[in-house]
């Protein structure tokens, strides 16, 4: 065994890899603009599968997008161990977000081959189509886990005819979508490597985050509805100001979610007015509003909360309120038994590491429906991240991904008998 | 003088006209859309100059397109009364708003001509261009007094390009705009009858209000300047969220007017957020703010009270603030003289009056910087203005008309000794 854990990544390669990817899609400052289903990712994924094809890895595609390269294993019945990411970003993200984990998997999968190892498991890197929503948060990994439905291509509450256009000029076939969906016995687990976005590890001047849990978030739209009058003429008392009222909203949601839900955030986006003008006492004020919470009841209870505070407000300042609901997503536990195999790896690695909690959405909280699954986080600087400031030190990536590949070979191996892990140099 | 004091306008005469104008840009729901220098207006202009015509008034435009009829007097040097108001309209406005105003005054007109009356002024009826502000508020009134400068046609902050436009196809040229001002010495007083806008006389059954003073006005943008970052993953403590900031000033903002601004209203017509995604905290809010106040010094106290508010609330959600100031507009005194004889007249005629502070801005306020000036306002149901459900009792014009009428007789005696007012039955 000795020689297995003296496996490291290939920095070097990893390393041209990450330049190589950061050229499609860059913008003027240094980001990245790789929306997903654009000219840019589709270019991306077609970089991907030639670095797959290059590193003798079996080609897949799946009817939701994700494209991903396989290393089987020559056992019988083998499951499927899955590692990855998303090459997709927001517009002028940065270049670590979703990139890491998708070049680290591979450069894995490359350094098991190289190594002639024989696994129990499959093992797969995949690039998970439109994680950060620019038409459906977290499409791919909702297609895999089977989650989608006719809601996501239809035109029911808004027009989707241009995200079905997008699809499709991807090479994607809104109607197949359910073929995308594996069956979970056929998968033994999901890594994803992945920046923490945040600023715990670099201020702690940690390695390596181990992550427990993902936040759930709750995304919804409050309409406050007033009346429209005359600013200079309308009595204080006749005053039915629907931006006043979402004022006092915003500023007593705030309040709420510190003295009560601790864990959990909220966020007031976007504000829309009408009608708009300077002399006009606003008749409406339309509110985008998200709510994320670790814990499966809190985040319900956060939500009723706030929808509570919404509805208190807007009868304080004589409002109506509308509602209307556009995606909850709820939290998700990784496996213990994956993290604390992360942990083990970290020791063993000597990397210093914590167990956190990400306040980020991830590929991974939907792939733990199905399958236990991990998630390592590494520093970036400042906490910097959707945003083409973001940066993460070079020895911290390696750093995670030498995480990820001995994860990846610890869970293998619970997969099978250690006899079953043998050389057999190429 | 008893025939004097028992002239009358002519109702049905006058109600002819109003239903004849309501026609013109009227909209669905009962409204008018005549937005300055549309080609709604411009028939309305064209009606109204057909109208002056018929009643055998001389017709005359200047150089910023205000429209007027005159009836001269024969005396030499005699100076002219001013009365009118404006035929343009906010989008989707009321009937009454401006309207009354206008065509009440060619109604005196016509009632002094038909009553052969030789008065020592000149009485001239007058619909100033663009009260309503849709290229620029109160410009007719302000290129008769010479307030307008390059400044209101350059493209020095905004692009004014469709504002020349409009004004040329409308047949106004902007290069001429000095040629319309007025000499001071040649104008007796303004007179204007208006709506009041708001639900004092209404709500009170009073007949007439006479107005002692116009409300100033100051608008300007507000910008609160943060920092982008991800909803989820930034502490609560490295927030820096305009929309936050934007909102606790909303909130104190109306609490300061109210604890020490009595007399003074604020309010916040627009908010703009970017980068406006449900996930990002908003790194700018542009906020729209106007605040009015009767009293020329504290409408400057006031200006400065809501500008380091908003300073303060930027420091304390470490945001910077960026103030674009748009218009100031002091507030307008009306004459003393004129308000005691519009008092006298209600007394006459047995109307019951109060003296008001108009919250709106008129083209009275703008005259009463070279002349004497005074409004008349008539109760408006509900205080409801700005809106197709505009309404005004047709008693309650024509009251108002009639004080108008007898205001004007009353201001032309006191030009000339008694004798000089004679019957001259055409």
């Amino acid at each position: 065994m000795t020689s297995l854990d003296t496996l490291t990544i290939n920095s070097d390669r990893l390393r041209s890899d990450f330049d190589a990817l950061a050229e499609i899609g860059k913008t003027r400052g240094g980001g990245i603009s790789r929306l997903a289903l654009s000219t840019a990712d589709i270019e991306a994924r077609s970089w991907f599968a030639d670095r797959i094809e290059d590193a003798g890895l079996f080609l897949r595609d799946d009817d939701v997008g994700n494209v991903s390269g396989v290393l089987f294993s020559s056992q019988k019945n083998a499951r499927t161990l899955l590692v990855g990411s998303h090459l997709d970003s927001v517009p002028n993200g940065g270049r670590y977000d979703g990139a890491v984990g998708v070049l680290a998997g591979l450069e894995v999968l490359r350094i098991v081959k190289e190594a002639g190892l024989e696994l129990p498991v499959h093992l797969e890197v995949i690039d998970f189509t439109d994680e950060e929503g620019t038409w459906q948060s977290l499409f791919g990994s909702m297609g895999l886990v089977g989650h989608l439905s006719a809601a996501h291509f239809s035109d029911m509450i808004d027009d989707r005819g241009p995200f079905r256009a997008a699809l499709k000029r991807a090479g994607i076939h809104p109607n197949d979508y359910l073929k995308a969906r594996r069956d979970p016995a056929t998968i033994a687990a999901y890594l994803e490597l992945h920046i923490e976005q945040g600023r715990q590890l670099y201020d702690a001047a940690i390695d390596i985050g181990v992550v427990t849990r993902i936040i759930g978030r709750t995304t919804y739209q409050l309409t406050f509805l007033g009346e429209a009058g005359h600013s200079g003429t309308t009595r204080p008392e006749n005053r039915r100001d629907a931006l006043k009222g979402a004022s006092d909203f915003i500023l007593q949601a705030f309040d709420l979610v510190e003295a009560e839900f601790p864990l959990g955030t909220f966020n007031c986006g976007n504000i829309n007015v009408l009608p708009g003008a300077y002399n006009i006492i606003p008749r409406e004020a339309r509110l985008t509003v998200e709510c994320r919470h670790p814990d499966k009841a809190r985040l319900r209870d956060l939500e009723a909360a706030i929808v509570r505070l919404a509805q208190d407000c807007a009868s304080k300042h004589n409002l109506h309120l509308k509602t209307h609901h556009f995606v909850h997503m709820p939290a998700a536990e990784m496996d213990d038994s994956i993290i604390n195999t992360i942990q083990e790896v970290c020791d063993k690695l000597h990397y210093s590491h914590v167990p956190m909690i990400s306040y980020a959405g991830h590929d991974a909280q939907i792939m733990s429906t199905i399958t236990p699954s991990g998630m390592i986080f590494i520093p970036v600087v400042e906490g910097i991240s959707h945003n083409p400031k973001e940066y993460a030190e070079w020895d911290d990536v390696v750093k995670g991904a030498n995480v990820l590949l001995h994860t990846v070979l610890a869970i293998a191996l619970r997969e099978g008998t250690p006899e079953q892990i043998s050389y057999k140099r190429s």
